[in-house]
């Protein structure tokens, strides 16, 4: 076991309850709702953790609102940046509209246009550069130097991390509220700040839960690392479920699910393809009237796969967003 | 005007905030959100309350709690029993499982199966029976007699209103949070118990609202009584929004929607068409990733159709509920 880096030592509890107050003043808790049907269909409770009805369709404001707000105490720099596809760029133009905080997203031409006009419509500046997002990285290299911007990562930052921690405290003392504990939670992983969450909430207050993280088989990379327990890249990510795409793992997410010196990191990482993804979403859609993205389904997915070992137990399933695009709604569903 | 009667006089906002404190152990607050997309299409600032995340996915569980609590106090008969075709029995069937009261739901036949998995799922004896409602209520009527069982209409109840009242408080508080408030809510009207919410919480605490009710063009009863001052039957009910396909108005929500000695009703009714709900629907979706049943999206189709006179406004969009049938979504989106 490798000791815990510095980044590492700022996720922790102490900081999700910080981060608490701030992300409280901008959005409310989430729903974790057990919906009958569904507990029937798998054969055992199942608790949704309903991030898909967060502001902006998605966990990752917290994380944006966590960091913003550190951000602008200490305004090291003119302006944020950052490259995405979509919910972390809505994550970072909503929290830095906040502040009034400048914000510049860059993403590779052909992104999906209603993505791209959600980001703008929260007021950030957004910048269509690159066939894909390595180069579109360039132009964000190239513009935080020419203007100061600080860049913000997707997952290598402590503040996102306890920022989407949030959200873990809340199913813990939601379940608690009830007389219950969770036996097991299933988190997608696209580059893991969700699942380092969880982690770090979950092992500090309710050690006994078991934590499976979710990747899609078209996009392996952080199973593949957690695997051979050393950073594998992908050539490639091919998956419906674009906010799990991730080809290049992140140093400070995959320290954590991996795990370290006193720190446990997942219990196990599971694969589903997307043919499962999608039969996730046709069983949410049916059995809870929620319909979700593909990356906010793979948790129930990999449910549904492994149901038999489920059997009688209590399962938090994180639907982590509800960005869907117009498109597939008619594929999924005819 | 005619004087407050009895069962009028059981509405008020003190017992909505009583009826809080019993909902509130069972459900959570539901979000109110701005989307900037949406906001920018309507060219007022919109509101969105999300009782389509509601538990049982539509408002009326807040009813069903409040009033399965004062029942379970004085059980005066040995269950209870209501004739409905989805969301009423739902909220019914849960509300009843938490006090271990039998629950008995009667719908006709033809009616959706997957609203009846629902209800059934939730622990209600489920009974088939005649062509319609109005048969179907019939058989309601024999079996409270022959088995002591209590009849919960879905609109005079006082405790109903009360319970789904509540939504009406979170949204005035929820708006002096952000140092707004409404300058006009829109509300769905079936048989207009949460029309009848928010009237009473708005009218007392936010009085300076408007408040203007939505019914379908295809069932336009209340529109009719509201525009006639007395009770108007429809022959049919025309309209794919379920919710709000009524045909027979009730006496006690008539009496409120109307307004009394004192007591202030709606500001106007308006109608909307199917393909003006459909084209909310896709809206909704489309600047929101929302995506709702019929009924769920007849305030936003009235907001669309009203804009010009709403511009630069704080105005409240209802989302009653998400209980789509699956069936209906493609061909919604395709």
């Amino acid at each position: 076991m490798q000791p815990v880096s510095i980044l590492q030592s700022q996720v922790s509890v102490e900081n999700i309850r910080a981060a608490r107050e701030v992300v409280y003043r901008t959005v409310k808790p989430t729903a974790l709702i057990e919906y009958p049907l569904l507990t029937r269909e798998i054969g055992a409770r199942v608790f949704l953790k309903h991030e898909n009805h967060q502001v902006t369709g998605a966990f990752k404001i917290r994380g944006g609102l966590n960091f913003m707000s550190h951000f602008a105490q200490e305004r090291t720099h003119d302006g944020v940046i950052t490259a995405t596809r979509g919910n972390h760029g809505q994550s970072v133009a909503l929290a830095a509209s906040i502040h009034s905080i400048p914000a510049t997203i860059v993403v590779p031409f052909g992104n999906n246009p209603e993505k791209n006009e959600a980001m703008r419509a929260y007021g950030a500046r957004l910048i269509e550069y690159g066939r894909d997002f390595d180069e579109a990285r360039e132009e964000v290299q190239r513009l935080s130097n020419a203007e100061n911007l600080r860049y913000i990562h997707s997952a290598n930052e402590p503040h996102l991390i306890n920022g989407v921690g949030t959200y873990a405290l809340e199913i813990i003392e939601s379940l608690r509220e009830r007389g219950e504990k969770a036996d097991v939670i299933f988190v997608p992983i696209g580059l893991g700040s969700g699942v380092c969450g969880v982690i770090t909430a979950f092992r500090a207050l309710s050690p006994e839960t078991k934590i499976i993280g979710v990747q899609a088989e078209g996009a392996p990379s952080i199973y593949l690392s957690w695997k051979e327990g050393r950073i594998v890249e992908t050539k490639d990510a091919h998956t419906f479920a674009d906010g799990v795409a991730t080809r290049v793992p992140a140093r400070l997410t995959f320290d954590i699910i991996r795990g370290s010196e006193g720190r446990e990191g997942v219990d196990e990482v599971v694969l589903v393809s997307d043919s499962e993804i999608i039969r996730a979403i046709r069983l949410l859609w049916r059995t809870t009237h929620n319909l979700v993205e593909g990356a906010g389904a793979v948790a129930t997915a990999a449910t549904i796969k492994l149901r038999e070992r489920l059997e009688g137990q209590n399962v938090v399933n994180v639907l982590t967003g509800a960005n869907l695009d117009t498109d597939s709604i008619s594929k999924i569903f005819s």
